[in-house]
């Protein structure tokens, strides 16, 4: 398990500058001008973090086969050299959502909200991991990781403002936009 | 989230005499007398004990609105002064199982093995809670806690049988079978 774990940890040190960390909706997160992401189970701050999040990645819970078929073909991998901008997107969602049936919350995700449509249209430009904490005892249900090339910022700026205004994000409760990048001269 | 997570202890003491507990499939676990069932979040075995199984109740992953209203309608609270057998069964799946899509998952669980279904026959007679602990990094994917009169027993014993005959239980690599009494005299 602890090869499908992630923490981020908020401090002085990393490999992502934060250049932009807001609250969408609900409390923020401690400003902080580093982030360090790391594999594994991570349970301390690390000495001059301010935070750490943690997130698991795990089955899907809404993407039928078909719809994976689309995103495998197309997404690309985390880590190429040129996509210098990053985005860390911690979600928490309504207790009333939680509350749904499962063909209630997919109704919801793809019928109404096309969240994976959505995303096909920015792929292969941002790569993506998800992550679940909902389960964990965290602050957050989801912790999304993305990474672009400085050139498509425009577009994740369209992806992320097509998903907040879909039905799906009024039963978002807590919401932090991240922006990081990687390169001092990256303009993200 | 605090209140979500349960741990099952198993050791030398706890209301539930542990009376049989056996592997069905791959490794089982060190046989001990007694098991205490806790709420909240334990890390640390207690002197004596020999084990701690965690795991969390979440949202469903498979059952429908449909579905859930004939569940909540039919299924009993846990803690019936009467019901004094109970079960618990810690379930592994494997890797291809969790390989699958949400679709493909949801088309093996009820579709074909008709999980839900087959449990609702068992309504009102048998109480369940279902506690997910795979994104835990725990040993299993579910724990899932079993309570019914004695005189229920052969139906309870009915319903374990129909589900391993069931496609979906092709999918388990590791399950426990454990049965416990909180009564001396009852006859499970």
């Amino acid at each position: 398990m602890g090869d499908r774990m992630f923490a981020f940890i908020g401090g002085i040190s990393g490999p992502w500058r934060i250049v932009r960390l807001e609250a969408v909706s609900g409390e923020s997160l401690e400003a902080v001008p580093w982030l360090d992401v790391v594999s594994g189970i991570e349970d301390s701050l690390p000495a001059g973090a301010k935070w750490l999040l943690r997130g698991v990645t795990s089955s899907e819970r809404y993407t039928t086969r078909r719809e994976r078929d689309l995103l495998v073909a197309r997404q690309p991998a985390l880590g190429r050299p040129e996509a210098t901008c990053a985005a860390l997107i911690p979600v928490k969602k309504s207790a009333s959502w939680w509350g749904l049936a499962q063909d209630e919350r997919r109704a919801i995700f793809e019928q109404r909200s096309e969240h994976i449509k959505t995303g096909l249209n920015y792929l292969p430009a941002v790569a993506r991991r998800l992550h679940h904490c909902r389960d964990l005892g965290e602050p957050f249900d989801f912790l999304t990781w993305f990474e672009y090339v400085p050139g498509d910022s425009a577009a994740f700026e369209e992806l992320v403002v097509a998903l907040r205004r879909s039905e799906e994000w009024k039963h978002v409760e807590r919401e932090i936009d991240m922006r990081l990048v990687r390169d001092e001269t990256a303009e993200c």
